[in-house]
């Protein structure tokens, strides 16, 4: 997906956000025109992931704080940890354990300190037990994940990482042997999940965790690592969380499932739903 | 009140409003980009509708649409003007004609393009009528008011003008012989009143119309037109309607009553009060 008009002011809502977390007014005031300056040459033709890379180094840049959401993230995961056994009991008493962990996996996703404002997990979680989403491509998903020996999970967020875990979980109960590669993004933006915060939910026990190499909110097959295009080439099956790993994948060649919400009117507008819908997309 | 770092994502915003209004997504980007490339230069200490100028200018420039919401005004005040009668019963049935004309006068300001995304006439009429407001200052005002013989009115926006001609009629038909001015705006901006909407809804019978100089959503003192400044020395009462002119105007030295609706986090924080609050200010 390519950027649009309202990933301009969205871009600096974040920034915005971003800034807020490091300092005061003044320092907000001299990220936000250093933003616009960015903003005002930006190339055409970018995805809006792209645009986000720009902008969040200028907040590190101009507060010399390597990642400004390192005490948010370790909160979400602690707060998503401290849930876990009662998704694990919904889970293992529902009909279909791996469709209700799947949509647990969605209801992950709104934990996203970037795409809005504010987000409430209560309310996702309730919808993924209790509302319909688009899950037309389940049957599908299930039988082409039931033939896969390897699995390439490309993860999104802090806090929803936890909810990935449960449904990784899922995965592997029902498969038996199945060899599933977590890729993370290569350093900290916004409050998606590097490394060291999938290995502290403790995925580092289940999958191979690999670094795309991307200091991006998504994943921009180019520029990703080769250990990561070799996987992404050979994976039985990949596995797509978020907004951001959709408008920088969903244009590639391979297959992959994507999970997602909709959490912008664009992203809405394109995938011909409401904000807030679930999705379960199937790209050829 | 000078700019926060939540104007420049407010100005972005208003450019994408404005451009959709002229043009398609390569418009907008284009005006996106180069209003951006104009937040990377402002000067510091600007007040918001400082800031505002150079923003719209680009849409118009751009596009080469000297007036891009002159559809929209002439709408706006064609509906207020279909509400006309029923709002006059209203005021003529109340105890106290002249409180219940100045709560439908800050209704009214509901009626902006500019700093919401959307707004809700009906509700802000309804809110005039039934709710609390922060009216304090009231009891003030009417006697100023009553000692008045020279009046100016700095007016905000169309639709609202038609709310302000039915708040000067009550004003005119408690007072008697009055003078009262009408102040607007220059030349097209958002959807404030120039001098030909202000005649359009007969406001040239009650008043002498008078341009302030401004093409932006605010009142710069320094800037307006000698005329301006005149009758703003020697008014015996000034009455500034919306935000704009609040922003621009609270630091003069003169005594103002403002009449406004807090329509953003910042101007709401600033008057500790909440957003969408009804507020008659005094400034001595």
């Amino acid at each position: 997906m390519k950027v649009l008009p309202e990933c301009y002011v969205c871009a600096l809502r974040q920034v915005l956000a971003a800034a807020r977390l490091a300092g005061g007014d003044d320092f907000a005031i001299a990220c936000l025109k250093k933003a616009s300056e960015i903003l005002a040459q930006l190339p055409d033709g970018l995805t809006p992931p792209e645009m986000g890379e720009p902008i969040y180094r200028i907040v590190r840049e101009i507060s010399g704080i390597r990642d400004p959401f390192s005490l948010q993230k370790k909160r979400q995961n602690e707060v998503v940890l401290a849930l876990y056994p009662w998704l694990e009991e919904r889970v293992k008493d529902s009909d279909d354990p791996l469709l209700t962990a799947m949509k647990l996996a969605i209801a992950g996703n709104a934990v996203d300190t970037g795409a809005q404002e504010s987000f409430n997990l209560m309310k996702s979680i309730s919808d993924a037990l209790e509302k319909e989403g688009r899950y037309e491509a389940y049957e599908l998903f299930r039988s082409k994940l039931e033939d896969s020996k390897a699995i390439l999970y490309v993860a999104d967020n802090c806090g929803e990482i936890v909810f990935d875990k449960l449904f990784i979980e899922t995965i592997i109960r029902r498969l038996g042997a199945v060899e599933i590669i977590l890729a993370v993004r290569g350093g900290p933006i916004i409050n998606d999940v590097t490394e060291a915060e999938a290995k502290d939910v403790g995925l580092g026990e289940l999958c191979e965790i690999i670094p795309t190499g991307m200091w991006m909110p998504g994943t921009l097959l180019e520029k990703t690592t080769e250990a990561f295009k070799r996987h992404f080439e050979r994976a039985d099956l990949v596995i797509s969380k978020g907004q951001g790993n959709w408008e920088t994948l969903e244009e590639t060649d391979r297959e992959i499932f994507f999970l997602l919400q909709a959490k912008c009117p664009v992203v809405a507008r394109i995938n011909k739903c409401d904000e807030g819908n679930f999705l379960l997309l199937h790209k050829p």
